[in-house]
This record gives C-alpha cells, structure tokens and sequence, in this order.
C-alpha cells in the first residue's frame, strides 16, 4: 500500500494527495457487499432507481464548487469548459433517470402461448435485465463526463447493477471528492451499502478485472491499456463483456466546394475543435483532408496555431507520448512541420502542432493517433485520393465531411465512403462537443471501440443489460413490466408494438 | 485438398461424400465476393430482403424430400423430428422477413436540433446497420434449424449481411444440398453473387474465423471448438465478436408438492424431454432435482428407459465422448448408476443411461455436460441443499421448475436462486422445444454462451447489427427510414417512441 501524487499541469507541481492505493483484500470485501447491493437492488422498482439517478445528479451539482476547484488543479482544464462538464455528468444521470422511467429499454416482449407452425407454443415473456457488478475505469481528459460520476457509472446503474469504479491516477482527488458526493447522496437515498465503490491505483485495477464477481468492465482510455485489460479478461475462468473505447483519429473532409465557399469559416471552426481541451479529446478531428489547391484555410489555421498561447496537457505522460508521437511523424519524412509544437515556461503546457502530408504520400505510420493539439493536414487533388488514404486511417469513431449545396454527388460519395469506417457521420460541422441525447452514437469499429455498442447517449445502457426469459410463468413471478394487465412500458404483444399507457 | 466422409449413424457404415475440403485460397475468395455483396445489399431496400428471406424459405420447402432423406442418413434423427425441424427453418426465415417488413429492430431515433442544458445540440439521428461478412458454424444436432439453413444463417441475412457457413463434418451431404437450395432461390430472386458461401473441413472453419474480411462468427457447438475459435479471434489484428453457443447442464427442478400431486406425469414428461433426439439437445434437462422421499417418479422414469430401444447418436465422437463422461460420473463413486447405457446392434446406437446422487454429495466433477441420453437425479431434502447444490452447476441455458399451485413461496425462491443462473425459466414443462418468437430467449451466462443476446427468435439479428449515428445530415443522405417523412418503422423521436403508421 502507497498513496497517490496528485500534480497540477499547470506547473508541474506533485504533492502527497494522501489517497492510499487499495489492497486485493479490499477489493474482494467490495466487490462481495457489490453482490450484496445487486440482490437488494433486483427487489428495487424503476421509480425507485430513477430517483437514486436524480438524487446523485442534484448532489453533483451541489458540490459543484468543490468538484470544479478540485478538477482545475488536476487537469490544468479551464473553469469554465470543467463547470459546462459538470453539468453533462448531472444531465446525464437525470437523462437516463428519464430512460429507466419511459422503460422502452427493457425491450419487454410477451408471445402468449399459441398454435403455431410447429404445434402449440408456451407462453414466452421477455425482458432485459441487470447482469452484476460493473467496474468502471475513469478517464484522465473527462474528470466528471467519463470518469466517477461519468456515463459509464450512470448507465450502470440505471441498468441496476452496482459500480465499483478504478479512479484515473491522473485526478485521484477529484475522483475521491466526486465518489463522497455520489455515496453520501445515495446514502442518504437510502441505497444499499455497496451499490458504488472506488479503489485506488494500478494494481487495483488489474486485480477487479480479474475479480469473479465482476460481470462486465466499461473503460475509456488507450488501445494499449484496454489490450492489458482484455488480456487478464482473456485469462479469467469466465470471460466477461469488455465495452473498451481506445482510439480515434476521426477524419475530416473538406471538398472543394466548401473550401471554396466558407474556407475562413471552417479554418476557424477546425482550429477550435483540434485544440479545444488542448486537443485532448476522442473526437478530436486528428487528420484533415483540404484540397490541393486551397490557399485560405491552411494559412488561416496556421496563423491561429501560431498565435496560439500554451495549454497544459493532463499530465507528463501525454506530453511525453505526444512529443515522441510527433517526432516520429516528422521523421517520417513524408510529413512537413507546418508549426512546430514548443512547451510553456511551467508545467506540461505545449503549443499547437500543425503537419501537412500528401494524400498520395499517406501512410498507416503517417495516422498515429496524438493525443493533443496536433492535426495532420492531407493535402488531395480528387476523391480517388482520398478514397485510398481513408483505407490507410484506422477505424474511427467519427468522420466530417464538409461540403457545398452544390455537391450533391459528391457528399453521397463521401458518405459511402467511411461508413463502413467509422460510428457516425457530422456534416459541416465538428465531432467535438458529443451531444448526450437518445440517438448519440459514441462508438466505432476496432481499434475506435470493440464493441456493437455507444458509450456516449441512452442506448449505452444496453451493454449492462442481458435477456431473460420466462417460459410459462405465473403471474406473480413475473416482474410488472411483464404482466398482462401492466401498461407502464412499451411492449411487443405477440408481435405487435404497442406504446405505454400513462 | 481431401474429400469428406459421410456416415450414418445408423449403421456406421461410412462412404465418400465426394465433397471436397476447402482450401485456403478459396476462402479468401468467397470472402471478397461477400464484401462486394454486402456493397450491393445495402443499396436493396428492407423488402428487398424480406422477399429474399422468403423465397429461401420456399426453396427449402420445395427440396424438403432430398434435404429430409439426406439428414436421415446421416444424422440417425427420425424422419417425423425432421420434418419437423426442416418446418422450423423455413418458419425462422419468415419471422425474420415479418421483423424485417416491421422495421423494430433498426432501433431508429431521432433527436432533432434542440437547445439543451449543455447549449444548442445538433440533429443527431441513428439505427442499426449490418457488420459485414458472418461466418456461421453448422451444429451437428440440428441439420437444418442450427445448420446451413438455421437461425444464425437466417439472422444474419436478415440484418443485411453476406453468410459464409462451415458445414458441419457430420452431415456434409445434407449441408450441400442445404446449401444449393438457398443459394438456387438466392440466385433466382437476384441476390448478388457472394451473399452466400459454403466452406468444408475443420482447416477451412479456422482460416474463416481468421479471415480479415469476416466480421463476426456465430457458433453452436462444443465448449472445446468454441474456445479454439475464440483463442484465433484473439490473435486476429482486429477482434471480431464471437456469438457462442457452448455448452448447458439445464438444471430442472421438482418441488415436493408437484412430486406428490402429479409424479407420474412429470416422470413421463422428463422422460421425452430427456431422450428426444437420444438426448442430442442443448436445452436437455440434464440435471433433475427430486425429492429424497420420492417413490413414483424415479421409478417411474427408471421402468421407462429400461424398456426404451436403443436410439443413435448422431457420430461416433459424441458417442465416445458420451461413454468416457459417463465413465467419469460413475467412477467418481458418489453418483451411483440406475440404468446402465447399452450399445445396440450396429452404429452408434445406445439406450439411456440414468444416475443418482445425494445432494450433499454434488460436486462440480459430477455436473459435467453428458451430450446425450443421460441425466442424473440429484436427491434432495431441503431448498437448501437445492441453493447449495446449484452453486457447483455450470451456468446453464434453462432452468426449469415444476411446483405445485400451492408451494407459491417455494417458486418464488426457486426462482430467485435460479435468476443469475441461467437465461431462461421453465414453469411446469420442459426446456427442450425451444419456442421460435419474438420474445424467445436462448443464451445464458458462461459457460452456457458467452455473450448478451439469443441465438433463438427475433432479437437474435441483433447479433450482427451496430449502431450508426448521422449527425446534420442532408435528408437525402439519410436512410429511408431516418428521414422526418418517413413513417415505416417504429421510431423515437425527441425522446418519445412513435409507432409505424401503415
């Protein structure tokens, strides 16, 4: 056992935060009250947990002050995009509260028995239900949206199952402030003891991983962490379901016709989503395809990364990776330094990075994800050439195609072109600022996420979920949602859709 | 390059099937036709690929004489199962084409432009898209319903994906035949080339699985085969989800009131349930709880497999792997032997086989899955020593309970100790018969499958669909069914789920 450092980007400054890393036999004792806490939750109604939802989001905001002060001194992010983040983490618990209300993501299903082609069919009830103990890995660059209180922990929990958090070793004090919130609201709740835990440091990690009564793992953070983690999963005697999101270099298009019609417009846009965060975030639009021939958007975005004043990163090991990434792409040798990244006066504070490359010239060493403010600009001169360089770009979770009006033809092509690439398409907009609504999808092919499932909007709850069947079962062990006379949840009656009666 | 063997089981006898294993260039073929394939289906419309899903359905009806007698000879099953079973495929190609015309399972939602408490948020709308190329594994239990022509096949077409089937190398004769009948309709209703593929021969089953084009693998079969697909997928540069149906004991339980008011009936119903199909199912109750004082149901259930003839299993691998379990069981020396399996004249024929063991004496070694007519009656004298008993049995498929209308506390805590257990709950009947419909649940927690979803009824095509997010799109570059005029399928829309209007 040791304590956590916990370090301020903004000058490099560590001190003792007096978080102790947690021990095996702690985590066992945890994730066994987890147990515990899933068999009392079960016993629970959708009210009763769309109420707990709403009761850690009004303490979240509560805390607010607290959570943000804490944030700031440990990410080097500024107050005001940690406050807006804030109030994602309490939307989202609300929002989902909403979803465990309106009850369509129980997917109830009654066929009541029936002649059928093959003889007389039983009585068969279906619904989703909660599958254990989900351990969820905060992420260093969301300390509220993506780490304790963030999605992962609400969908969780608003699934029914208990959560057992491993806090970022990168903000391990505004992880512990963020879990007192959360637990002294649900205690206060009346939630049963083990419904939330957190434990400290790297082994703890590994260790609830690997802990039998884990039923699933939610992570955000990078290809080579989640590779380890889906290593000690491949080593468990029961594999469980590990929702990973790993990677992202999310391209950006823009044609000819919108680099033509708006070209200072998007320069400014794109310099806003490459560095927002100081680019240090999932969606940030890594590699930006500009045509040949621009001469506006490339000299204004290089203007504004010149002038650009230094941004702490999250922490030394992310200026450490994004300066050897970015030195290995310049030494490349296919790739121009268009502006040189130089670090601040203190801390890990860096200015933006800009490198240009010929599509033609384009290759899978070229598209290393940097996490950071650095964009590679893809210079084409017609779609054929974009066509072959996308094959090159690893799997996203977005792609952006900009465009004119008058491209009809070509924004179809474009279209075609990365769907099969990537979770979801933004037109003449930015990937960044991911909307937290029913229909999100925050999610790619491999390496962008390994799964069939978003992390990011209501449909996120499905990964903590798992059918269940009853097979001509007596009322009165069925749960409401699934006896005849209930009306509170949209169901599919032998065969047929029908929506809630309120 | 070898040719396979066929054999009926019936009498051992083995020819050549004239049937050539496919080599490893002719897999990397297939799997490039089915990418072009899957470009061209997604351009078809949802009642493109209804009328596809029944016209296979039709051609399996037309061929049904050569298919059946085909399966007869080489599966030993009866003519009257597989008449029955050949039904059942092309009644699961029909759900799918009613869910497909239904449009439910694209999940669509739209989320228009609005201001949120995050600021303005985009239009952002998604459903479900197909993956791309699946490889399907035939079983060898079901010829036709878990086979070329099974649900997985069914499933994954319907979702809008090409299908690349491993026959199963116990009925390759039935697979070819199953195999042109499908791909004769498929072509005559003008399904492009590639939509589907027939592989033969275990080399050929491994290079599908490592095939960087294929995008998922459904598979019912051994937990052994299963573990080696997956050891494969871990070693592919991109995993693939892996849809895994291995294993299940289907533990069945029979409360004292149900023993005492209607023994005689449950002893006859677990009979057939037991060895229908020579117990050839992976929903056999291969595990009956029964009272330590009861005096007519395993007398009953003893007299009948005594008498019973001997039944083929359907290779010789099952019925040597079904003496060595039952070797293992017996030596063990605390389950004790009331029926002792015998063989039959010729072929892999053999009579049931019946086992007993105190409760207090179960343990793991003893619950071992004997593919075959086999179970073993586990006395018990308390609920318990039903829980503890429970806790050494693999995770199963089923669980089923017979309890008398009065014992309503007993089933209600049966039921509760069986919820984590399994995936599905049998009330006074019996496992096997596993219902095609919407609500049908078939999969359970590890070992039994290894993942969320069915591989039975229609919420199984979600297996090979992931979600697709549009965010500011053109109405012209959305799917149909994604525009704000479209009223076809179910949708949410802002929130609240709005039926299709027809």
């Amino acid at each position: 056992m040791s304590t956590l450092t916990t370090t301020d980007p903004r000058t490099g400054v560590s001190t003792d935060s007096g978080i102790s890393t947690t021990t095996t036999e702690a985590i066992a004792e945890y994730t066994r009250d987890a147990l515990r806490a899933f068999s009392d939750m079960r016993r629970r109604s959708r009210a009763w947990r769309s109420g707990l939802l709403r009761a850690l989001a009004a303490g979240l905001e509560r805390d607010r002050a607290a959570l943000v002060d804490a944030a700031i001194s440990e990410t080097g992010l500024t107050e005001g995009r940690l406050n807006t983040e804030l109030t994602r983490s309490a939307f989202q618990f609300r929002l989902f509260a909403d979803a465990v209300d309106e009850g369509g993501y129980l997917e109830a299903i009654i066929d009541h028995a029936a002649e059928t082609p093959l003889g007389p069919g039983p009585d068969v009830r279906r619904m989703l239900v909660p599958i254990g103990p989900i351990a969820v890995f905060g992420s260093s660059n969301f300390p509220f949206a993506f780490s304790v209180a963030g999605g992962d922990t609400a969908s969780a929990l608003a699934a029914g199952n208990p959560v057992l958090i491993k806090a970022h070793g990168s903000h391990p004090v505004t992880s512990r402030i963020s879990y007192e919130s959360l637990s002294t609201s649900a205690h206060a709740y009346g939630a049963p003891e083990g419904t939330l835990a957190i434990v400290y440091g790297q082994q703890a990690g590994a260790d609830l991983v690997a802990d039998p009564h884990i039923a699933a793992v939610g992570f955000t953070g990078s290809l080579h962490t989640g590779r380890i983690l889906m290593d000690i999963i491949d080593q468990r005697e029961r594999p469980i379901p590990f929702f990973g999101e790993l990677s992202s270099v999310n391209p950006l298009i823009i044609t000819p016709g919108a680099a033509r019609s708006r070209g200072e417009a998007i320069a400014h846009g794109l310099f806003a989503s490459v560095t927002g965060s100081a680019g240090q975030l999932c969606t940030k639009p890594g590699i930006a395809f500009i045509p040949a021939d621009d001469e506006i958007i490339v000299p204004a975005f290089v203007a504004a990364a010149n002038a650009a004043d230094a941004q702490p990163l999250l922490n030394d090991r992310i200026r450490a990776s994004f300066g050897e990434i970015h030195h290995r792409l310049v030494a490349d040798g296919r790739a121009r330094s268009l502006v040189t990244p130089s670090a601040g006066a203190e801390g890990f504070t860096l200015t933006p990075a800009v490198l240009q490359i010929d599509a033609t010239d384009l290759t899978e060493a070229a598209t290393e994800e940097a996490f950071g403010p650095l964009v590679l600009v893809v210079r084409y001169r017609s779609l054929d050439e974009i066509r072959r360089a996308l094959r090159v770009i690893p799997d996203s979770l977005t792609a952006t195609i900009h465009s004119d009006p008058s491209e009809t033809a070509l924004a179809a092509a474009l279209t075609a072109s990365v769907h099969d690439l990537v979770g979801r398409v933004v037109y003449n907009g930015y990937p960044t600022g991911v909307r937290v609504s029913w229909g999100m999808n925050h999610g790619g092919p491999w390496p962008a996420t390994n799964t069939q499932h978003t992390s990011v909007g209501v449909t996120a709850i499905r990964r903590f979920l798992r059918p269940f069947a009853w097979q001509d079962a007596p009322a009165e062990l069925l749960p409401v949602e699934l006896r005849d006379d209930d009306t509170s949840v949209p169901r599919r009656v032998d065969g047929e859709l029908r929506l809630a009666v309120s």
